[in-house]
């Protein structure tokens, strides 16, 4: 289909490859440099008129080269007259910046939505939002596809005995709870407490996982002081062996160190955020959303397709 | 007055902490750092409900960081009820991508101003605009300031005989005009041409520079590959000697080695971007716009006092 375009800019070039070859096209040619100031230059280098496009950009670090590079790219393909302009965002930047936790502070996972609105994006395509809420902070059509099912087939395949899904807080419990689900495992939370205060925190475990194999589930590892230090606890705590996995591997600042020196069996990981070389190696499992995304994208364009029929 | 606040963001503290002093105001307390991942964190530290507040931030390089800062800060001063947001924005970045110059290109100036509007921003004060179309990008209010007066009293006190005021290109002419009629000199023009296709481009100067102190004016020294080609044209060309001048000093790349290799006696920029110790030393002298945009925002300052005594 002709009327079809991916682009790719910066942030996760060998993913969007991946996709585009999942729905059957090419990349489209465009390039996303910089100037010798250090402001980025876009050339979309063939025809889009007419065209449903579809921009595979993470807003992964560094975020806010990435923002403006997906916000630049959208300007021009509206001038060029794209039919409509479709983000791909496997990873959404900003997102734990998603409500005032305190006075006078930016809710930016808000702000980058209105951002993209203005640029001219017809609608976006993620992954395992922060918090679901974030779907609400568009007016824009949002498509939410979840991590949990690739993660699970993934453990399924491992044939593990005597499995247990383990949610590093409560937050994550309802993802804990979908992955459990496709397991037939039960679950565990981690309920953190800071006894009285100037006191460290207790890593309390509620459910049973004496002697089982426990699989951690988050849906951003960044620093990875929370799974390590659940991890650890699960284990002192009677688990025979600890799993990890989680849809967005941020993996800032100690992440890898932290991960290595822990008592983290495996860490299970998605390629929406791309990885350097070195951070692939050692207990990293990388597992990709291509097709999942690939198939959301082909659905998507069958829609749009039949609503020019009717135009 | 205690309803007018100044912030800083990270682009250039020592201008804004003298344009707080010049307003006669201490600087708003807030910081703004960086995430572990490089997600930017703002935090506003003191109330600004009621308050007319300005926010200093060149967007110069790293420009998109420091786009990102300004957005962010605009929509945590908006959720902490602000009652106007006013962005100084001594450099306005992404100037030079002001129309289509070639098929399917961004408008990036426009796009910016577009962002600044949604975030929420009520008002920007500029200086020098590349093109002064671009405050018809902007539906909020828009105050242009102008460089020239600045550079001409410098070269004024500078007591220098039989000078002419140089235009670089046919772009610049107005300006160049108007710095003339402050020193009373005549003016020329470089006029680049490409005699052939393939062969090299001839600067041909238009007026009469013979035994002259030649003043070249722009409004951005980038690379600096147009100003020394200028300058070496002008001495080849019997020239006395050659001073140039602009308002925003982005001088990227190479354009330090090409001015300190130059005909060029001496270069003199304003702090509307901040330059490096590095840069500071050799042939550049820094004039200050503070007073400059003092004196605006106490006049705007002044006309929104007003305009609350009529609501
Ligand atoms: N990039 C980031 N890195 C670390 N913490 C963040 C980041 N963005 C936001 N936060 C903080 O994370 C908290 C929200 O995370 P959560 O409670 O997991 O939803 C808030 O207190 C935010 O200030
Ligand atoms: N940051 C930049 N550095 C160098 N050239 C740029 C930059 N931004 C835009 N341009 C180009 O500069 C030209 C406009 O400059 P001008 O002709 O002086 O208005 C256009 O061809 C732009 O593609």
């Amino acid at each position: 289909d002709s009327n079809l375009k991916v682009f790719s800019l910066n942030s996760n070039a060998p993913l969007a490859e991946e996709i585009a070859k999942s729905v059957g096209v090419g990349l489209g040619k465009c390039s996303v440099t910089r100037f010798s100031d250090g402001e980025i230059q876009i050339n979309i280098e063939e025809s889009i008129r007419g065209c449903d496009v579809y921009v595979i950009q993470s807003t992964s670090a560094p975020v806010n080269e990435h923002i403006m590079e997906v916000l630049i790219m959208i300007d021009a393909l509206r001038r060029a007259s794209a039919k409509t302009i479709n983000i791909v965002m496997p990873y959404y930047g900003y997102a734990r910046q998603d409500r005032k936790a305190r006075a006078r502070e930016p809710i930016t996972a808000k702000l980058v939505a209105n951002l993209l609105e203005t640029a001219g994006a017809d609608r976006v395509i993620t992954l395992d939002l922060h918090a679901p809420q974030i779907q609400g902070f568009f007016d824009i059509l949002i498509d939410h596809l979840m991590g949990v099912p690739i993660l699970a087939d993934y453990f399924k395949s491992k044939n593990l005995e005597d499995i247990i899904i383990v949610s590093p807080d409560h937050g994550g419990v309802t993802r804990a709870r979908k992955m459990a689900d496709r397991l037939k495992a039960p679950i565990a939370i981690i309920d953190k407490r800071r006894p009285r205060p100037n006191v460290a925190e207790v890593m309390n475990i509620i459910g049973n996982i004496e002697g089982k194999t426990a699989i951690l589930i988050d849906d951003i590892i960044d620093t990875a002081g929370t799974i390590t230090l659940a991890a650890n606890a699960l284990i002192e705590n009677g688990a025979r062996e600890v799993y990890a996995c989680c849809t967005h591997p941020v993996l800032s600042g100690p992440a890898i160190e932290r991960i290595d020196n822990s008592k983290i069996k495996e860490l299970v990981v998605t390629n929406t955020i791309l990885l350097s070389e070195e951070k692939k190696i050692g207990k990293i499992k990388e597992l990709s959303v291509a097709s999942l995304i690939g198939e959301a994208i082909i659905r998507v364009h069958e829609e749009q397709s039949v609503s020019t029929l009717f135009d």
